[in-house]
């Protein structure tokens, strides 16, 4: 494994490798001084060509938790608004000593790209509407750790599934780890054909949620959509949004996710985020330590007992 | 003390505990290498909804040299601008694994609310027009290395009282400390009703200097008033502004100080800002040691002779 | 030496030094831990009122591995916003405990009046038209390493000299370490007068093409030329650029540099930028180890040898 590119092309025991590794780093973070010098002397470059603080500091602090060093690119402030391409950036960055390159591009594909034009490992960090697969890691260690397995676990995906990268990256994890998907969305977001995916689909979600034990909203992310696709606000909520109504029937041991950030009061009520079912706020925390994982899997020369031996820096 | 929201709520102990604390941290930084490793494996996140970049590398030094590590947040690339909350978005740093939030925020009471919302320690680094406790800090500091004691200090604090949190938290940590001080502005720079704050009140600058031990001009705020509140320019600085004329007219052992950054040639001119009296430059140091220890104070677990006992990272 | 402002004041004894001690840290940047204890307990803060993401990375870069700390103070969202002067900023920011500070500034001639302001080190990253030593000392050791010595070296500087401030300090460099400099330009891309310079200058990239070592192209700036200098861009590629056509008739020992970022299709072709003969990585890699001597050399104590003693942070 010298990249990761996306979900789709990890396997079962992939997946479970990366899942058991996060599982160790979660119980280095929860040390007094959670910090291992697994990576010491190696460069981390966060290379953000879309903002997204949030994803970008959870791959600095998982970098820094390991010890390496980071640099951190974005577009805002680079010489890309000079012009200069993807493919010259990020060998420039690679020039200055970096050994891992986690890439945030509007293009799907592109750290497919990048990875033939650089040594250094690549992470993808959200490409288009693409992948997003530390995303899906998280979120399927975060539902592994609330139900001890996947297998057989029923999934409803909720939302606008067409713009969303989180959500092709989900199902391919999801499904690769045994779990029934159904995805719940109007027609208009839906991508045009799903017949390949490993899915079911319908447009009926209060249908749907008496039967599943996840409910993963994702963001109605109005800044992606060129025309409108839903007709108003208030009709998507009244038919895909997570109301407190809605949310009075699910089942006890039902959870609500969300990648965040959250839209309160379109497809979250402001109460169901607060519910103790949404797992929210576990999904973030454990966005560091999958990442640590997968900056390891690439990185680390040695197993794991040597890099965790020592709690010092 | 869990947070430091203000001043108003501090006592003296309070107060002179954080100064005394404060010293030993200036003895730190006199170090060749200024370094504790008093805050190892914590992270202190600093989260600016309003562009601050001095206070913020304050914060961000002062954490570095207690060995913390730092994530920074500025509202301009965060996802605020994709219109979430500040619970959201505290709570999101947060469950990344943060032991401190220091938040700059343009609400007044921002950081009380965000106390209730989050585990971390909250630093308040400037809210509205209402506090900003450890400019305060940091300015007692200062007086009480020049003067010994604040006890009897003549204080005249010059400018914008209405719109300057700096002034606000000035007045109660000076009264706290035994100090006199005298507001100077023109009615119009005054807030609505000061007769529950400690203070004498006049718009006399000259009546004033004669008598005082500190100058403290505040920084005219023309990008937070909305209509202009005062006639002109050259009318301000003829009765509030610390020319070189005003200033020759100080007593010799009399200081000027300024949270900066200064408007030089407005409320102080420049031959005042580079006279041996103005301590701006002493302001800035103390800064970073008065934050070292409030963060210390907030996040550190045992005594600080542990804590400072070697000076390895 | 306290300052690096430019490159026309050192002469050969301090370039063939700064090489030397570029040589050992590019040896430590070979480590599999490229960090040295050098600069411990040492802040360097880099102070950008223009954007340049890569110089500033390269000299972050350069200041970790030494073990310095850094402090990254852009324009964009600091108080020189709010009208602050240079003189203030650097002070304030020196007051926070800073030991160099690396300044870029549009206007020539900044960092020599900081040199004035502060005790602490300064750096110049590039100063309007002025002089950019490091980029000069970067391309100067990527020569004496690929051809053992500058001495009798003949380089072409091509393009935009005018407005170049790579050209000034390589003009300089180049000539005092023994090498022969042509310039090659438009007449509208040359300075008023070059008869100060210890250079030969035409406009015919062909005839000088057939005799040189080394090709050095420089970035059109177009976004610092106010009215157009050149008649259309095709013109300019036709008689200035390094087509694929004329680095065919380089000679096979013929070297290719650029500062970047690189405008392909206009100064360089891309078959070009990806010729081996193109130098252009080495030159970013080598500013990495450049700038580490640099900082050592204005900061470092003692010996290389016992500031690279230990592999140890």
């Amino acid at each position: 494994m010298r990249h990761l590119l996306g979900v789709r092309g990890l396997d079962r025991d992939d997946l479970v490798h990366l899942l058991d590794l996060t599982a160790s780093f979660r119980a280095v973070n929860a040390r007094p001084i959670p910090k291992v010098p697994a990576l010491q002397g190696r460069t981390v470059a966060t290379l953000f060509f879309e903002d997204s603080t949030r994803t970008r500091l959870s791959f600095e602090t998982a970098a820094k938790r390991l010890s390496a060093d980071t640099l951190s690119f974005s577009v805002g402030t680079s010489s890309v608004k000079k012009g200069e391409s993807l493919r010259d950036t990020a060998r420039t960055v690679e020039a200055m000593g970096v050994d891992a390159i986690v890439l945030r591009h509007s293009a799907s594909g592109a750290p497919h790209r990048l990875a033939g034009w650089v040594d250094a490992a690549v992470v993808n960090a959200g490409d288009g509407w693409h992948e997003h697969p530390t995303q899906a890691l998280l979120d399927a260690f975060t539902l592994r750790e609330r139900f001890g397995t996947l297998d057989g676990l029923r999934v409803a995906i909720v939302g606008d599934i067409a713009h969303s990268r989180v959500a092709r990256s989900n199902v391919w994890a999801l499904h690769t780890l045994g779990a029934e998907v159904t995805l719940v969305a109007p027609r208009t977001l839906l991508p045009p054909d799903t017949s390949a995916w490993p899915v079911r689909v319908t447009d009926d979600l209060d249908d749907v949620l008496r039967t599943v034990d996840v409910v993963y909203l994702l963001r109605m992310q109005f800044e992606r959509q060129g025309a409108p696709l839903v007709p108003s606000l208030a009709e998507y909520v009244e038919r895909f949004g997570l109301t407190r109504e809605r949310a009075e029937r699910l089942g006890p041991s039902t959870v609500v996710m969300h990648p965040g950030p959250m839209n309160q009061g379109v497809e979250i009520a402001p109460e169901v985020a607060d519910d103790p079912r949404c797992l929210v706020l576990d999904q973030v925390a454990n966005g560091v330590s999958v990442r640590m994982a997968v900056l390891f899997r690439l990185l680390g020369a040695g197993p794991l007992q040597n890099a965790g031996g020592g709690g010092d820096v």
